[in-house]
């Protein structure tokens, strides 16, 4: 079945745009070399109509469709299982700009747009498109909507569900819809473009989106703040909301051993608070719509209330674009500097701001009880209430005896964050690593709800089988 | 079979909180006294347990069910029909305040709360609960989620989709989904939050939800803005939208012709800009997070450099709260005003910023046309892209000649928004009032997909049927 099924795609797209297994190899492997699969074809349709096509000779025969991106996700979510049976979509040629609209705040643009061109095509229209993340120079758009990525400006801007308007998609019967609507408000029925977005792929193929713009800030003023505790960090966040308002655009965290470990692994890179013995740290940024100046005094005035309150132990504010990155660097360099220490467990969890004191502490007291010694990396968007909450194994250990542990070690983390009414999953999505938590952590009404719209719309269960639901296919 | 329903309800939930039809006439009639219905009964739970359980014996005997609240929606979607065959659900009873989180920055409210308690109760706490509209004081904040209600602040804030992070649902079997989560940032799974938010009651019945707040702005500033042509206004909007960004939270627009209608109905009312002849007005307010003096300031300084550019023919700028009280009066007046005067005919559309200026040229071209005469009263949220594009009858004619042409004159304006990119119903949703309209302007692919999801999740279509989707029951 999977030679004519080859042969019907080189006739839809041109022999040049449908890949083997062997050729398309690069695509078959998740970013962490997790997952390796295979596929009848990998193909690189021209455009929305390309893509329909290729649904509907895949429905013909049967055939499971893996969409993928920049291939940049964490949790396999974009690499096809090793049956081999499934084609794998490529939306690298869907690239172009459709529409700029300054008036409007919109932008359209097709899934294949590699996120940092995204955010070119707003800068040189004088617009922010603010979704920002690590891998911004090689993720695409259509990838950050299958997975409602985060990243660094969640806390003013949102998600990328909160910054989307409208999408056009193609169904798993390979039928277009188009729903580029480029409005702020419309009541005019059921919420399709939410469910999709966020869907990875299992429930429609996101071809385009239409896009919010915000003005462009006319200055940033960055500084690194020094706690005496996590609860005096998350006192001092609800100061500089109350103070900043939307303007504080991020409010990221990193506990002492994240710093110690950059200094470790980056002996050439900044060195912040050299000698200052505080347990946590934040890098605190604020975008302003009049002037530096006007940025720098609104940073300083809340800043002082905040000593003279007791929510802050000491301030480090740039005085320059260049400390400005400096600082920034720090929270950059942070996957890096882990990558280079050997491998850890990472966990990338959500609670309600309140409880984050209490998750740190409970979860890290658990840890130590069973595995001792494990070292913790605590750092994230603590604005969003987001901790990558990642353990090294313990200095007397090795790696290999610590990764023995993952199972139950992940499972202590995950149990603790849902305890504190937290989430498995922030940022990162479910993929082929996490559906089978789901079932631990989501109660059977809401797993039964997901089915049921899973088997609303992909009846065949033709779209990213087996991700974010543990389905077999029937 | 009604009979038996009504006893067991009564066994249920108490004798006093299951009303017959007679008793529950109020409830029966929609707020405009467009629709009037009949019920095998309307009943009071205490909570959601009592909601499931109400649920659970309408599906025992196969028996619709029309969730209230407020009974202020304008599309009739609150208001069961005259069958007598449903059972109107009412939660003025859930009216409890869950939980009060201001670390966190969530409140957890029941849906029968009434939106003004839920403002009260944030401001007590010290923070702001954004959502405002004219209805505040009697609707529901589960009926406003159950509408995607928008109001005045949504340029900033959003609508209440926007506003909320966790839900508790109770689904078309009378089970209850807990989604009462306060997290920003959740990836583990399908949307379903956003689905049943603006569903009207046709996928599920949402009993509580978990809503954002936002620091209380330290001070705002208000104006009431002159142009020369309604080009100019859509220019100052970018223009402040530049210059305030995040701190822009109003700008509703009101025609000459709706500031002498105010002027004629509330001769007692503020009268500002007397004799000024333009043609556009705009009221602009700023919100801000640090003083009097600051907002003062970066208000004055917008608003030169929009005149210096001649983005503005006037300003008067409020010097006090109780002239910014006045000026807004203008525009909360609108509804009453148009009360006064007699009907009109209303259309609550959205068109894309940027085509706000064509659309109602050509529009009001086009009624010129075909209904010579008519007087148009076009005022709204036109930083959300949303008019209350309204028609009234030609000063030579009559009422009741002029309703004679309603649908008529409707499908004109209706098809203009759609011909410009724009929605027919912007914030005020689907109802019964306009379920035919939607084959008329949305995809079969999309009325296909969204009949799926009605099946998939209420696939008796018991709840609140024939609104939204112009299903007849099986």
């Amino acid at each position: 079945m999977s030679r004519p099924l080859f042969v019907a795609l080189q006739q839809l797209l041109g022999a040049s745009h449908v890949q083997s297994s062997e050729e398309a190899a690069p695509y078959l492997t998740d970013k962490q070399g997790r997952y390796v699969g295979q596929v009848v074809a990998a193909v690189h349709p021209a455009n929305v109509e390309e893509v329909a096509a290729v649904v509907r000779a895949c429905v013909a025969c049967d055939t499971p469709i893996v969409v993928q991106g920049g291939n940049t996700g964490l949790m396999g979510g974009a690499t096809p299982d090793a049956s081999g049976r499934a084609v794998l979509l490529l939306l690298d040629r869907l690239n172009r700009v459709r529409a700029v609209d300054t008036d409007n705040d919109t932008l359209t643009v097709e899934a294949g747009c590699i996120l940092q061109n995204v955010q070119d095509v707003a800068r040189e229209a004088g617009r922010l498109f603010p979704l920002s993340l690590g891998a911004e120079g090689s993720c695409t758009i259509g990838g950050n909507l299958g997975t409602n990525a985060g990243g660094t400006a969640v806390m003013r801007y949102g998600n990328t569900r909160e910054l989307t308007l409208g999408l056009e998609v193609v169904t798993a019967e390979g039928e277009i819809w188009n729903g580029l609507r480029g409005l702020r408000k419309d009541n005019t029925g059921y919420d399709l473009r939410d469910l999709y977005i966020g869907s990875e792929g299992t429930l429609g193929i996101i071809t385009a989106a239409t896009l919010k713009l915000f003005p462009l800030p006319k200055a940033q003023a960055t500084a690194l703040l020094a706690f005496d505790s996590l609860s005096q960090a998350v006192q001092l966040l609800s100061h500089a909301r109350a103070g900043f308002g939307a303007s504080l655009t991020a409010f990221e965290l990193l506990s002492a051993d994240c710093l110690a470990l950059l200094r470790e692994q980056f002996p050439e890179g900044p060195q912040p608070f050299l000698g200052v013995s505080q347990p946590w740290f934040a890098l605190l940024e604020l975008s302003d719509n009049h002037s530096e100046n006007h940025a720098r005094e609104a940073f300083e005035s809340v800043l002082r209330e905040a000593f003279e309150q007791g929510l802050l132990a000491n301030a480090l504010i740039a005085e320059s674009l260049a400390q400005s990155e400096a600082l920034w660097l720090l929270r950059e360099n942070m996957s890096e500097a882990q990558k280079r220490a050997g491998r850890n467990m990472k966990h990338d969890i959500s609670v309600p701001i309140s409880r984050i004191v209490d998750f740190v502490a409970h979860t890290d007291a658990l840890l130590q009880a069973h595995f001792p010694g494990v070292r913790h990396y605590t750092f994230g968007h603590l604005g969003d209430g987001n901790l990558h909450y990642n353990v090294a194994h313990p200095q007397d250990s090795t790696i290999e005896a610590h990764m023995a542990h993952y199972t139950a070690l992940s499972q202590l983390v995950h149990d603790s964050a849902h305890a504190h009414g937290g989430s498995i999953s922030a940022e990162h999505g479910i993929g082929q690593r996490k559906p089978d938590m789901l079932g631990r952590y989501k109660s059977a009404v809401e797993l039964d709800l997901m089915r049921r719209i899973k088997q609303a719309l992909d009846p065949l269960n033709l779209l990213n089988p087996g991700k974010v639901l543990q389905e077999a296919r029937s």
